[in-house]
């Protein structure tokens, strides 16, 4: 096992109407002026976004408004909210979304105080030294920005989607409530499932030896997700199936199933993002579409470790080489993925790419070719390509 | 499942020669004087203390140290540690040593910025509004003092061992490394395992039903920790088992195991500080001492969850009853117990009970019987000397 640091700052209030207390933990931040950052019109729709509002004038908090954040945010929007907060004097991010919400706070809040573009810190050009604090009230169960130390941004201007880790913007607390992810969509829900799975898997797969505490509990909120997910295909509304995964998703990505581990791998994420920044897909039904190829190609640097995950997540019971477990696991994790509709190809994500694509999208992740990807078997950008091309699904 | 709040505010940094990295975590907290507060000789003799002082030297923080915490830490020592704090002006107390260490600091730091006497917090007279910041440089897994909201003090007049929660006395660091672990003598370590055991247990049977995921972290933790204390009976120096059973004690106390279910039971807990205030008894050796007879007492209150446990934990396959089953359960705890060679009951733990003193242990359990305790089974003044006639081991 590797030594590891452990940070999670974020008080969590958890459970129905835990929104009626944003007023009360905003309070709790001594700050003047807040901007409430939102997506669509769900949240307006819902009736979530007024009752946040009233929560914080009830606690005589100065607060304004910016709407409009898309599925994969992007830079456009977070550099009008770095200007309106200069203009407004916000001294507080309150984050009422999902991941892409949080995401785009978070940029906004680590380019106010910044004088270059917020974008230096996507590119890897510059590390963030402030941040403004940042609050979420969470409505998508998915992405566990909401306890995370990253946020990503796609730039418009070359589709490029990028992701800046800091500890600098690690929500100050995070309010859910489930009920509030009961009328979601199947498709969201269920790329939502994966999202969460994938965080945890992306850790599993660090590629050093971790440890036995870290497995059993990743091994635990895998199994707990995977069977919340099929429950939530049959009862949408089902409130402890919503709060399982609710929870799973921040324990997910908070860092509890990487303690030891060193990070995680990451490849599969990163292999998304340019299929996410090229054609705008659902990030956990991307991930999906992409994780079996990867898992196949990268299964013969260490076959003992998927015959791991294939005998503890799903209990299958070894036979013939570790190979042979460790496909059968892949097998076993794209049939539950089948199970919920979510795809297990880039085609079933109703994408068609071309070869053309597929180079440009490895050029892409590569930074052309100047780096490569993973920790479980670094990849370079003839890897991607070849992971894309077995993922294509033709 | 029940609304929470989760906070585990404490940043930790974990692994080999962690403890390097004090001078630069106390800096980060912008302190001006530094209160080092430790146990007994081998902190000396280990050179560790000598380590955290030129750690804290190197950054240029002024420091002072007090030692001489016992086990079952005394009010006489806090308070001395009270009264130095003010007349040297210390702004930061930094706990080096195990769990009555840690929980030392954490009444002094109560009972600094009070103008009472700070056993008022622990006797439940008032409600704390301020606390010095600590951090803890851990020597001993067990309590899970660096990451819980908890800290346990014994009043001299009367042998009252009391414990006080508050989010205030979170620490705001932990330093967390096993190596300083590997020279503990087997007894301390496996009362360690069992004190780490019990503060998940003690919420698995809170008497509420939780979460799936909850569960399935606390079965996770359980049996790792069980392997690791046998691999330790064996092995003391096995870096691996020391780190597992490390990161344990502070994910079975810091709220993780209770997400869901309001809290847990704490009988256990309570029976064990009314042997601890009389005889000074190692607490997890007392925790296990007294366990079976609480399960067994309690066990019809629900036979399903304890089946549950049985089943779950290790592995019984559910036959006859559910309180077959369950008894199946406590059994195979015991066994547990007594291949680490702890003890099943109070004379094992090397203490004669007099009916005399049962009455009195159950006199002061109950506040003279003014209250219960638990709530798997609330338990009054009678339920306790019975438990504890149980317990008796004769």
């Amino acid at each position: 096992m590797e030594n590891f640091t452990y940070n999670t700052p974020t008080l969590v209030r958890f459970g129905r109407d835990a929104e009626s207390e944003t007023g009360d933990l905003v309070l709790q931040q001594h700050c003047k002026k807040v901007l409430i950052h939102y997506g669509g019109n769900s949240a307006v729709r819902s009736g979530l976004l007024a009752k946040v509002e009233a929560s914080l004038t009830e606690k005589g908090i100065e607060h304004l408004s910016l709407g409009g954040v898309v599925p994969n945010p992007r830079l456009s929007k977070v550099q009008e909210g770095i200007d309106l907060c200069r203009k407004e004097g916000v001294d507080f991010i309150l984050a009422v979304g999902g991941g892409s919400v949080i995401d785009s706070a978070k940029a906004i809040a680590l380019g106010v105080p910044y004088a270059g573009n917020v974008w230096d810190f996507y590119s890897g050009q510059e590390t963030a030294k402030a941040c403004l604090p940042v609050g979420a009230v969470l409505t998508i169960a998915a992405a566990g920005s909401e306890m995370s130390n990253s946020s990503v941004i796609t730039k418009e201007e070359g589709d490029l989607k990028r992701g800046y880790r800091t500890e600098l913007c690690r929500c100050r607390f995070a309010v859910m409530n489930p009920q509030l992810t009961c009328t979601l969509p199947d498709y969201q829900t269920q790329s939502g499932c994966v999202d969460i799975l994938m965080h945890t898997m992306e850790r599993f797969f660090g590629g050093v030896p971790t440890m036995a505490l870290t497995d059993g509990i990743a091994v635990a909120l895998l199994q707990t997700v995977m069977k919340c997910a099929k429950i939530l295909k049959q009862e949408p509304d089902n409130y402890e199936a919503r709060a399982e995964v609710m929870w799973a998703g921040s324990l997910s990505h908070n860092g509890l199933t990487g303690c030891g581990s060193d990070g995680g791998d990451w490849s599969s994420h990163q292999l998304e993002h340019e299929l996410g920044g090229m054609f705008d897909v659902a990030h956990g039904a991307g991930l999906a579409a992409v994780w079996g190829s990867w898992a196949r190609y990268v299964l013969p640097s260490d076959p003992q470790r998927f015959a791991a995950f294939a005998t503890q997540v799903f209990g299958i019971a070894p036979s013939g080489t570790p190979t042979e477990t460790a496909l059968a696991g892949i097998e076993a994790m794209e049939a539950f993925y089948r199970s919920v509709d979510m795809p297990t190809s880039i085609k079933e994500l109703g994408v068609e790419v071309s070869e053309e694509q597929i180079q440009i999208l490895a050029d892409k992740c590569s930074f052309q070719g100047s780096r490569t990807i993973g920790t479980f078997r670094p990849l370079n950008r003839d890897d991607m390509a070849a992971i894309y091309r077995m993922a294509k699904g033709d």
